[in-house]
């Protein structure tokens, strides 16, 4: 829609991200069925009954009063997917969080941005050289984001702080941790963004960091992982910004440290080498403008009627479903039913807390 | 032709590449021109005062005596281009160098063989990953091929000691260089094996470099480049490697160590991730049987006559060569005259030391 919410579409909006099972896939489903987010609470509670349960915990509009007064205690600010303020590079992700809490500098947000992320238990040197990694890119005009964590986050964030940097958290936008970051997270605030999907005052719990990595990866235009082991949460990051559609570059190192293995596998996937801020500009230049979001991601016209899903279908997607994530468009396949009619299904199940709606077309088990 | 030559022979094949300005693409030229190096030699005074030298230095039979007692003397043996005992892979090479001397076990080069080369400065971490390696490599069954230098060479020959390790010198295969590495050698000279295509006797001189370079790739199905700096002669080695059609690997390194930076500009230009015997052993699976050397490669029929040059040729062709080396095909064009006769020129140049032929069908001034 590209336009400011009013008060009452904003307290609307942020109760329908806040509501039980209703992630940002669904979310956006929601949405774009009902044309609104006053509409699409006022769907749920039949939606969730159709889906298998007898009622879906939506928070009242006190409580939503109280998170939006919580952020502007703090001197935070709220922009919702599909706002004018909300990052374009995030908006063009597939879907965008329903809403970001930024704290500090929102300028940040404007300009283009590179991910640094790594090892939390980081070598000196893979921290010595993120700092000059970040301060380079810092004097080259683009912003760093990473995740205010320790090691080579840290160190990330303070080379480009006199530039701008933008830290992610898991938490909500005052959840610093770890506690010895709180200096640097004071100091981001006065020049640079702190930003968070969750609401102020939340501590992150272990399902908030994939979120929060998609995020990082979905504000930047190239992500660079210095120091990550096998299976780290840098290498998820990776993956997200590839799917994203973002540059992943990788410093390499010796296969003796154990903490080269993760970024020496993604040169082996692709991933451009990194040895300088030289080599992330040259990524770039080679990067297209990312994305635009498609004007229908949010409003616009309701979905046509005629995508009411009966119960027989949603039984058959709720067996053919498991932990391990499905195409959606498979799931259609399968049931030889119409996709939106699947679509339908598949969001009713997802309020019943019967499946859950992940990005990129997929679904699985709740 | 792939039969061993007779004593006479083996003599004038001597002769004949000891000659001077007789480098291996001449040397092949001539053999395939006159059908066998008795014809080349007798043909040489006239070929090169054609060139537009009043003669070239031939050595005598009795010089040539010399440097096979010489080498018997050390227990060495001398194996020419096209004999049974020569190496296959080496042989596959365009052109192979004419003779080898081997000292120690010479079946060690019967089996598939992978380079080590790297960095003489070289981290203690580079020195011990690239003994390991070459001891992971030769327990799989395969020889480690490498330059006896200090630094990550010696310490792939001492990984491989145990299983078998060629060290491939630039002067004579006596000419051990550094002395700190006599103990190395001698060990090697036991189990392994040492080469070199030059006399014994002889101390190496800094042109030799690039010829041994192409030996080490030339015996090996794959060259892994451990730690090497910008304009190494491990770089050369691995560009000689590509452009012989065998595989190259690096081993990665962190930007912050200047040792890491030419392996790392491999991995860029294609060059696999070597993190262990693992990659090399993947590597060589992908690899097809190596290009068998052309039957006629040496000996067989003599050329056609009728490929006599004339002086305006000649001459025009003198003008035509810089120090930049040009594709002989190029200066067939360039001249319009029958490609035989093109060649025929450029020998009796080189004869006369007005031109070089090099490797991969180029030639430059002398």
């Amino acid at each position: 829609m590209s336009r400011a919410l009013s008060e009452s579409e904003r307290c609307a909006w942020l109760r329908l991200a806040r509501t039980e099972n209703v992630g940002p896939v669904t979310f956006r489903e929601l949405v774009r069925r009902y044309g609104s987010a006053v509409e699409a609470i006022a769907a749920l509670p039949e939606l969730a009954r159709r889906g298998g349960r007898s009622g879906v915990r939506i928070p009242s509009e006190a409580e939503i009063e109280r998170e939006l007064a919580a952020g502007e205690a703090l001197g935070a600010r709220l922009v919702a997917a599909g706002e004018p303020a909300f990052p374009a590079a995030l908006a063009a992700t597939d879907p965008p969080p329903p809403v970001l809490w930024l704290r500090g500098n929102a300028e940040a947000l404007a300009r283009p941005a590179v991910a640094v992320v790594g090892a939390r238990v980081a070598s000196a040197a893979g921290q010595r050289f993120a700092r000059g990694l970040a301060a380079e890119l810092g004097q080259a005009g683009l912003v760093v984001v990473s995740g205010l964590a320790r090691g080579i986050d840290a160190a990330a964030h303070e080379g480009a702080l006199p530039t701008g940097t933008v830290a992610v958290l898991a938490g909500g936008v005052d959840d610093v941790y770890p506690t010895e970051n709180r200096g640097l997270y004071a100091r981001i605030c006065e020049t640079g963004c702190v930003v968070s999907e969750n609401e102020p005052g939340r501590a992150a719990t272990a399902r908030d960091f994939p979120r929060r990595n998609r995020i990082i990866s979905g504000l930047a235009r190239a992500v660079v992982v210095v120091e990550a082991e096998m299976r780290s949460g840098s290498l998820i990051t990776a993956r997200l910004a590839a799917e994203q559609g973002r540059e992943v570059l990788a410093v390499p190192g010796s296969p003796l440290d154990p903490r080269a293995k993760g970024a020496n596998d993604l040169i082996r996937q692709g991933a451009a080498i990194c040895e300088g801020a030289d080599d992330v500009l040259r990524a770039l230049e080679g990067l297209g403008a990312l994305r635009e979001p498609e004007a229908a991601a949010f409003g616009g016209e309701p979905a046509q009627a005629g995508a009411e899903a009966d119960a027989a279908l949603r039984e058959r997607l709720a067996a053919l479903l498991s932990p391990t994530p499905v195409a959606r468009d498979e799931l259609v396949r399968a049931t030889g039913a119409a996709a939106p009619a699947v679509f339908a299904a598949l969001v009713e199940l997802a309020l019943a807390g019967r499946a859950e709606l992940l990005p990129g077309g997929l679904a699985s088990t709740g």
